[in-house]
C-alpha cells in the first residue's frame, strides 16, 4: 500500500559536521536498498529547503514505521505520512496496490 | 521539471448532480490524455476525502498554469503546488529532470 | 492495519430536516454492520460536537476509502486519518495487525 | 469515562542516551501495568513518529493528570486530551461509561 | 468533574430574526436552569463577540455531551471543550472535584 | 473586571532543579495570597498538560499586568488573556463586575 | 482601559446595497460621537482590506461590550480585542489610565 | 505614514541579567528620544506579554526599518508591521497622514 | 515605497459569468494603466490559483488602500499586504525608494 | 522561471559575531554575482525583520535549489518559493519566462 511520506531535516547548527556526514552517507546508501527493493518508490527533493516527498510502498502500516525509524537520520527527521489510494482515474501501474510481494 | 500536486475537490452539497458528473467524465478523459503525454505523472487518491495527490512535468509555469486551469473541475478545486528538484540519492529514472521534449 | 479516523459532520443548517434525519438512520445501520464485520473497531463521540473519533481495521487503503465514501452523510463529512501502527509497551490483543482476514 | 489521549514525545538530541533509554523502559513497565488496570485501554503508535494515540479509562479529571504526570518521560511530553462519550451507534461493550470501578 | 467550554454562536445573517429570538429566549431559560442545577458553574461573555466562556460541572462525559446538544442554539454553536482538574495550589471551594452528588 | 487567564509553563529540560522547586513555592505562595484577596478569581490545572485556566479580577489592565509580571514563574509562563464581560443570562454573583474594592 | 481593537468586516456580496450604505452611514456617524466622546480614541484603516485598527478607553469590560455590539455593522463585524496597559517607557498623555471619567 | 508595529520580545532564560538590563535601559533612552521626534507615535504594552503594541509614523519604509533595527533589544524581537491608512470616519488629528516633516 | 501585494480572488460558483467576465475586463484595463503609470510595478500570476503575487510602488498608504479599493474584482478580493524597503545588497535600480514623483 | 522566494534568517544570539559577518559579506557578494547574471532578478527588505522576498528566474528546479543551498547563510535560511507564471494582464517585459538563456 502507498504512502505519501514528507521529511524535513532538522540538524541544529551546533551538531558535529563529521557525524552528521556520516549519518548522510548512511542514509544514502540504506535510501538506495530501499529503492532497489522496491519499497522506497519515488524520491524528490523540494526546492529550496532540507525536506523530501517520498512514495513509500509496504505491506503494513509496521513495516513502514520500522522503515522510518532506522532511517540514520531519524533523529533529525520530522515525517508526516498520508495514505494513498489507486485513483479510479489514473492509467499508471504503480497505482495498483500489491496484494502480496511474494 | 516536476510539481507535487495537491488538489482539494469542494463541490457545493445544492450543485446539480447531473451537471457534476458530467465534470467528472470531462475530468477523467482530459486527465487520462494528460497522462498518457506524461505531463500528468502520478495520479493517487487521499484516503478519506475528496482530493488527490499528483506528480506534473512540465516544460514551464505558464504551462502547468493553463494544464490546471483547464481541468472541469476547475472552479471546484483548491490546488497547491510543491515545485521539485531531482534527489541526489534518487536511483529512479524519473528523478531526473527532462531539459527538453523534443 | 489499523487506522485513527476523525469525522467531523457539518449539515448546513437549511438542509431538508427530513432526508438529514434518513441519512442518520442509514449511517448508523451501516456503521453497526461494519462494526459487526469488525473493521470499525471503535466508534466514540467528541463531547460537545457533531463529530466522531474511531478506529478503523481494514486490509487496504482502497477498502478504507471505499467504506469511508459509501458512507451515507459522506457528503457532509470533513475526515482525517492517521495510519497506526502496533506499539511495543501494548498488551492489548487488538494492537496485533492482522496479516489476512481469510 | 473515556479520553482520546495523543502524547507527543521530544527528547532533545544532546539527552543522555543512558539515561533516557532507563526512562524508556520504566514508561514501558507504567504503561503495561496501568493496561492490566484497564486504565491505559488502547495504545497505538502514529507511523512514522515518536508520538502514541491513546484510550484512557478514569473515575476523575484528576486520576487523568496524575497517571499523565506520573508517566517517566513526562518532562519530554507534549499531551492533547479529547473527552469522548459513548457514540449512539456503538455496539461494542468499551464505548459503555464506567460507573464506578468497585 | 469540571470543563471550560467555549461556545461560538455563528447565526447566518439571513436566518429569520423572530425564530432566532425565540431560541434566544430558550437558550436563557435552559442556561438559567442549569446554573441553579450547579451544572453550568460559571458563563461569562467574551468581550466584543458573539462568544462565551463557561465553567460546567457534570457526573459523566455523557452528561455534559447531553446538556450540550440540548441547547436550543446548538444549531449555530461551535464548541470546545477543556478538561480541567483541582489545582493543587488552589484554596477555593469549587477546585474540590465532586464524587458524587446523591 | 474579569479576565480570563491562560497560562503555560515551560520550564527547560536542564533548568536547576532545586531553583526551579523553589520558585514553584513562592508561586504557590504568592498564588494563594491573591486568591485571598480576591483577584485570582479561580485556579484550575488543565488535564495532562503543565498549564492552568484561571479567572482575574482586578481594578485596572495596569494591575493585572503588575500581577502576572511579578509571578516568580514568570520568565517561564506564555500567558494569554481574554477579557470577560457579565453574560445577560448569568445568575450567579461574580458575573457582576465590581465597580470599585474601597 | 485600553483596548486594542480590530474589526474585520464580511458584508456577502448578495447583501442589499441600499441597506448596507444605510448601515454605513450610521456606522460613521455612531463612530463620530464615539471619537468625540473620547472613548474610540483612535481610528485608522488597514491598507488593502475592508478592517480597520482602532484603540479604545472604557471604563469596564460590558461598556466595551456594548459599545461593540451597538455598531450598525456589528452583524457584519469579527472583532479581536487585545487588553493594553501603560508603558513604562512611553510619554504620551494617553498611556495613562484613566482612574474615573466623573 | 502610518504603522501599526507589534514587538514580542524573546530573551532565553540564560541570557546575562546584567547585559540585559543595559539593553532595557538603552532601548528605553532611544524609545523616548523617537516618541519626543515623533516618530513613535504610541506605546502601549500587550497586558501579560512581555509585547508591546506601538504605532509608528515615518517618512519611508527605508526609515522605519532602520529605526526597528537599530533598537538596542533587536535581535531579541520578533516584529510585525500593519501598514494604516487615514479612516474617513476618523475625527481625530493624527489620522492625517503627515506629507513631509521638513 | 514598495509593497509586496497579494491578491486571491473567490468569485462564488454561482456568480453571474457575464458580469464577472465584465469585471475582469475592467479589471484588466485598470491594472494596465496602472502599469503604465509605475505604480503596478509587477504583476504575476501563482501557478494553479486564482492569485496573484503583485509590486506596488506608491507615494502614500492612502494612495495604496485607494488603489486597491478600486479595483472592479475589489468586492472578490482577500488582500494582503508587505511593506518593502530597499536591500543593501540589491543592484538593481527599482529597489531604490522614489523620494517624489513630481 | 520566475519563482518569488521569502527567506527568514535566524541567526541564533550565540552564535560567533565575527563568523556572520563573514558569511554575510559572502552572502552579499554572491546574492550581486546572481543578480548581475539575471537569476536574482529583485530583491527587497521585510520591513522590520531580518527577512527578504526576491524574485529568482532559473532554467529548472535543480538550477533554483543549487543557487539558494550555496548560499553562505543557508544553514540559518528558512525558504518558501512560490511558482510563479506570465499574468495575462502584465505589460511588462520581465513577465514573460526565459524560454532559453544560451
Amino acid at each position: 500500500m502507498l504512502f505519501l511520506v514528507r521529511m524535513k531535516v532538522s540538524v541544529p547548527p551546533d551538531a558535529d559536521a563529521h557525524e552528521v556526514a556520516g549519518l548522510q552517507r548512511d542514509e544514502r546508501d540504506l535510501s538506495r536498498r530501499l529503492q532497489h527493493e522496491g519499497i522506497w518508490r519515488h524520491l524528490w527533493r523540494v526546492v529550496g529547503r532540507y525536506e523530501n516527498v517520498s512514495i513509500f510502498d509496504v505491506d503494513s502500516h509496521e513495516q513502514l514505521h520500522e522503515v522510518l525509524t532506522s532511517l540514520p537520520l531519524w533523529p533529525y527527521l520530522d515525517i508526516a505520512t498520508t495514505p494513498l489510494a489507486a485513483h479510479p482515474s489514473a492509467i499508471e501501474e504503480d497505482a495498483v496496490p500489491r496484494v502480496g510481494r511474494g
